[in-house]
């Protein structure tokens, strides 16, 4: 085992503060990576809290990894020290059931090993990325192109993927209308992606108040869905709306934005059920679903159209030691768009 | 114009009594028909007693017909004097907007005409099956096999195109695993249609009343769903899921019975919104959808299938004189599986 430095919670109500864990050495298929930057999710902060209940400490959070490999197991082949490369939602699945079997491990029905807050298959609790190093099986590991900067690029890992499957999923491209509820960290990597596919993006807001970055970060179309207006105007405009909010919707209002056989599509999990209208559903062959993050194979694939086309999220970097501040902004919808740890201040 | 028998309800209280109606002469593009048989749809009931709002009277229900052509107009090319054919729930539309030309005509945004209840382009009522004689373009017009006897293709108008549709939407077929919820009228057809394509079919009814039924219709298995042990046997395991059922159910357990990238289709509308959980739908990429009908290429595709594999409803032959009688036993689920009425008690 190694002695490394990590941010840790103790307990559900302690604030995120220094701590030294252990990380096993690298077995044969194993890569230990150097962390150089993790961004920090909203879900960390619903973990860190307990807030789904089931949280297990010492917690360290972080999915959202990139960092360069350091070390590499005997029998490992797709790395080698020196590689750029990033960690995700998840480190392990079963590899055998027919999810992972289709590349679709975050769906793996015999568990599903998550970065954090979860155990390896030998009941070991894993440790995220608010941490110096974690050391991952080979082919839960992905490569970040060489033209994006690593801290900008550690978002992808969550919120890209997260936003990019549901958009190839239902098939985003040439000739398609997408719309993306909230503006947020998923939102406005959406809104890239989406742009970067092909398809004509609108934004569905509460306010007009970050309409300038919108259209900046390519959105062909911006509204505020405060106002009723919008509702009216942009009947049956879209094929696919992803909703990246997770507070409580009419979900019905945006079910009549859908063309015939468009989708709504949830990628939060809202507190309360979602009450849907079946005529809206029935009368246009319209569908509610919901879609969690990507498997390995689609989050690489994910990270190469981002190189490909030079996507990477907009950030605001901080020092480790802001954690807990940068929490309590998060809540607030105070940051454009998502924050990412410099994992060099955890040596301060 | 020229006059009919028919039977028809004056207002939303009275029972449905003989009439005399009038029907256009045809015009170049119309096809006259003889109507030999006309099922009875849960659909004419709501309609009859307004119990959607907006019912138009004089109302002749009837959108499940089967006739033989009397008539043709001097254009018509694609029916002769003395052709099987049947009329569905719509006998016009828009013929111009997307739906249209993509042959879903049943989504039409400009207005479907249907085949009761509505006005024709020109603002004349439209008046259904329960009737002599019906003139309809011969661009809605079906034609029926020659195995299929009338009166059991009658049902395959509405019931059968309604279940048909989603099944070929969602790619039924061999290898695929599929439920029904509800052995009624659209249910029973569902689940020969469904065996017919190769799917391995399961009935969810609430009780195992009709389960020696079920299982000679072509199902493989036939659960109640008043037994709690039928959710936890059946997690994950269907592709399909189309819920015939208008009564409201627990639709997050049936979520649960659903394959990652399942999806739950309603075919009628439930009085009350859907109270769906979001959960399932984010861990299983899941959907709940709707689908209405099938388009007129759809319906004929439909009725072909129903040919080549002998394929028609389970009927119970009325005279028109006990149509009120048999809208009770509708209401009670006492039929099997689906009235039809025998238009020629209409002279006696």
């Amino acid at each position: 085992m190694t002695q490394i430095k990590a941010f840790s919670a103790v307990n559900e109500t302690a604030p995120l503060s220094a701590a030294t864990i252990e990380r096993r050495l690298p077995k044969d298929n194993d890569v230990s990576i150097n962390i150089e930057y993790c961004g920090i999710c909203h879900t960390d902060i619903h973990q860190v809290r307990n807030e789904w209940g089931g949280s297990i400490y010492p917690m360290v959070p972080g999915h959202e990894i990139t960092g360069i490999v350091a070390e590499v197991g005997a029998k490992v082949t797709k790395f080698k020290v020196g590689d750029r490369v990033g960690v995700g939602c998840f480190v392990d699945s079963c590899r055998t059931c027919t999810e992972c079997k289709d590349g679709l491990e975050q769906y793996c029905s015999n568990g599903l090993v998550l970065t954090y807050n979860s155990t390896e298959h030998d009941g070991t609790p894993t440790m995220g990325g608010y941490s110096e190093k974690i050391v991952v099986n080979e082919d839960y590991v992905l490569r970040i192109p060489a033209n994006l900067p690593l801290d900008a690029a550690a978002p992808l890992l969550c919120a890209g993927i997260t936003l990019y499957s549901p958009l190839r999923h239902w098939g985003t491209g040439r000739g398609k209308k997408v719309a993306i509820i909230g503006l947020g960290g998923l939102g406005h990597i959406g809104v890239k992606i989406a742009h970067a596919m092909g398809a004509e993006v609108t934004v569905l807001s509460q306010s007009l108040k970050k309409k300038e970055e919108g259209l900046k970060l390519g959105a062909d179309h911006y509204y505020a869905t405060s106002d009723p207006e919008t509702f009216t105007e942009l009947q049956g405009r879209f094929d696919l709306i992803i909703n990246t909010v997770s507070a409580a919707l009419d979900w019905n209002l945006y079910l009549n934005l859908l063309k015939r056989d468009g989708a709504l599509v949830v990628v939060g999990i809202p507190d309360t059920n979602i009450p849907v209208n079946a005529f809206p559903l029935v009368m246009g062959r319209k569908s509610v679903a919901g879609s969690l993050i990507g498997g390995i194979k689609e989050t690489q694939e994910m990270l190469d159209f981002c190189g490909a086309h030079n996507i990477a999220c907009d950030i605001e970097l901080i020092p480790i030691q802001k954690v807990n501040e940068a929490y309590e902004r998060v809540l607030k919808s105070d940051v454009k768009f998502r924050f990412v740890i410099d994992m060099a201040t955890l040596k301060a």
